[in-house]
């Protein structure tokens, strides 16, 4: 194709988009459907129309924006990613794959293309688990992988619904309407920085992902007994964060025992109840994750997690509770998508290596209604998740400039 | 003296102040200078002056109810605890001691008691240190104990000064006009439920103290390095919390290797930063409690802890830091105060034992100005700082009535 895209004003847009956040920058906490991620959606919408694309919302709040191709009937190619952030994260980690994704098909417009397929852009809501604690809700909802019960189910730590939270934040049709049948899509494709030190360290411009690792995550909750720091004897003590302490470096073990590389184990939330320095904590919440390209790797490690909270809990005489909260098999990316990202690198000139993504993503869950793959592009020191997340301006273009071409081959002319 | 006192009116009284708290009922949470903490101290103020009582505040808001005694001008008796209860604590905790102590002057002036010395009754503020990470502020600030640049120095997690919270709440003067010399009081009495199972165990009616453990607190912060749980494989990871968990271990087990039954060592506080599923710990901040009624094995404790510390950060390549908040002398009962409440449980024909405070008390940092004592009443199972805390009306009342009768004996007619 040889489009060209506009690299200041996408980095002026990420730039943009960053400052809608609830702590100051360079870290970005963007929960969803608070008030910051109500006003990111406006201005991306914004931009949308802008750009001459139809912008429609779904009853969980995803958006698509699209281009109308010749074959307008027939099924669209997609791209897209999300805009929410964890506390106090960076600023590139799905946020590239949305504006990249604008920004390409722009440059496709720019350019004269005229596509046979449509092209549409899509803002999943709430990748993260930040707030329900569970991730990728719209793209699991709109891959029909998720059972709409969670409306009323899923409760966020103020205790209010999903139903209740998404309607204040305007969107308030029924969840079941917001799934599509497998074949909507022809392809889908979403760039993404790497989250993981391999494209930097082997100085290679693309990733070009050919399988996706799942997490499985678990929320242990130990109830012990309380009481004052000064009065409840050492012997006598149901301490719950002790407990938890056991179980924290249970995970981590399990995790280093597999001897794999792939297997990761991770305890990111440890909340104690009361949360005073002179009393014994009487309640601790663990919320773990477990990741592996090898589901029944993965499920080992879970299993012996699983049984090393029951054993700690039994030994020191306390209530445990433990509920999966998710576990999905992991995603394989479509030959097809992979070859013509391929391709793309090797128009444009791109060293481009095939990779497996250990993080998570929406196109796990595209992965089962359409042919996916996914994009990646270097990021500093594989750092993501944090402040100093970084991504360089010629790889944020050079990933651009693929998917550009990438969607061109999959739209067709 | 044969004074009787309301025990109906005393325990309507209890349940009123423990309505005011941000948590339902039985649950009591009210921090210091909180909107609940200002109506509990309007609540107890109005009840002071209707008991015909001198009402006056100082910059800390420590608040003295005085009944004038024949020689006004000579040091007064004392009486008092305090009336903020941290996050999901019980009911009894130091209201037990406001107003029964109000309850015990009530009685004394309805039975013609005439005192030789004034007798004031003391609500200290900010016993607990829920806020601020130091316990006994108004005590501290009471005895000069405390230097008062903590005004300025002391941060709550909104990141508000002493200065700033104080004076919303509406105490506008210095700080340093709050200390009253040694020999300003001729005596201090603490009625205190005994936050331990000794009493109860025993069935005696009143613990009647010779001492009062004080406990050294100490605050680690661990930095280590986030990321992505998926993307930051197991031999990069520099988790904060794994490190974290294996001090909480540390600190349990200093406290069990002693085999002395008086050394306790909690950990109460574990914020985990930034708290998400999916991300690697980058920094935990730890609180830590450790007590002992001997000093020097208190301080062997710390010194273990403080070690262990050093050396897991080291081990696994983490930054910490690490303040001791306080490590407070041991204090020690006056004889004369104990003769006066032992003669008073006589007078009443209540079984009394002496005992040790193992929590400690705005009556520490009394004793290091004024000659101190403190009445214990039994709680259910030794139960404190939870919302099932209890004590019988009837324990109640017996202490009251020993209070009393000792700030009779101690004030002279």
């Amino acid at each position: 194709m040889g489009v060209s895209i506009d690299q200041d004003l996408l980095l002026g847009e990420l730039e943009t988009l960053a400052s809608f956040s609830e702590v100051l920058a360079p870290a970005v906490t963007r929960i969803v459907f608070s008030p910051q991620d109500v006003r990111a959606r406006d201005y991306i919408k914004q931009l949308c129309a802008e750009a001459g694309l139809q912008v429609r919302e779904d009853a969980i709040g995803n958006t698509f924006a699209r281009w109308e191709g010749a074959s307008a009937d027939g099924p669209a190619v997609a791209t897209g990613s999300h805009i929410d952030a964890i506390p106090n994260a960076g600023r590139y980690d799905g946020t590239v794959g949305v504006l990249g994704g604008l920004t390409a098909i722009r440059a496709l417009r720019r350019a004269g293309f005229q596509p046979r397929r449509s092209i549409e852009l899509i803002i999943f809501t709430s990748e993260e688990p930040t707030r329900f604690g569970i991730g990728c809700l719209g793209s699991r909802l709109l891959s029909g992988t998720l059972d709409t019960s969670v409306d009323d189910q899923l409760r966020d730590q103020g205790g209010k619904t999903v139903k209740q939270v998404r309607s204040q934040a305007g969107f308030r049709g029924e969840l079941k309407e917001v799934g599509v049948p497998a074949g909507h899509y022809s392809g889908f494709v979403e760039l993404h920085i790497e989250q993981g030190p391999i494209l930097e360290r082997e100085k290679i411009s693309i990733g070009v992902v050919t399988s996706i690792a799942a997490p499985a995550s678990l929320r242990i909750v130990i109830e012990g007994e309380g009481g004052h720091a000064g009065g409840v004897l050492m012997p006598d003590r149901r301490d719950a964060l002790c407990a938890a302490a056991e179980v924290v470096l249970a995970v981590e073990s399990a995790a280093r025992e597999t001897g794999a590389i792939d297997t990761v184990g991770t305890t990111g939330v440890c909340n104690v109840f009361p949360s005073a320095v002179n009393s014994v904590p009487s309640r601790v919440q663990l919320e773990i994750d477990i990741r592996d390209i090898d589901g029944g790797r993965r499920q080992r490690v879970l299993s012996q997690v699983e049984r090393a909270a029951g054993d700690i809990c039994k030994r020191r005489g306390l209530r445990h509770e433990l509920q999966v909260i998710n576990a999905d098999a992991p995603g394989t990316c479509d030959p097809r998508i992979v070859d013509a990202i391929t391709r793309a690198c090797g128009g444009l000139n791109l060293s481009y290596k095939r990779m497996v993504s250990r993080a998570y993503h929406d196109s796990l869950f595209m992965s089962r209604i359409a042919p996916t793959g996914m994009i990646f592009i270097p990021c500093r020191g594989g750092v993501s998740h944090r402040p100093d997340e970084y991504a360089a301006p010629d790889a944020i273009a050079n990933g651009t400039r693929v998917l550009a071409e990438t969607l061109a081959l999959l739209a067709g002319s």
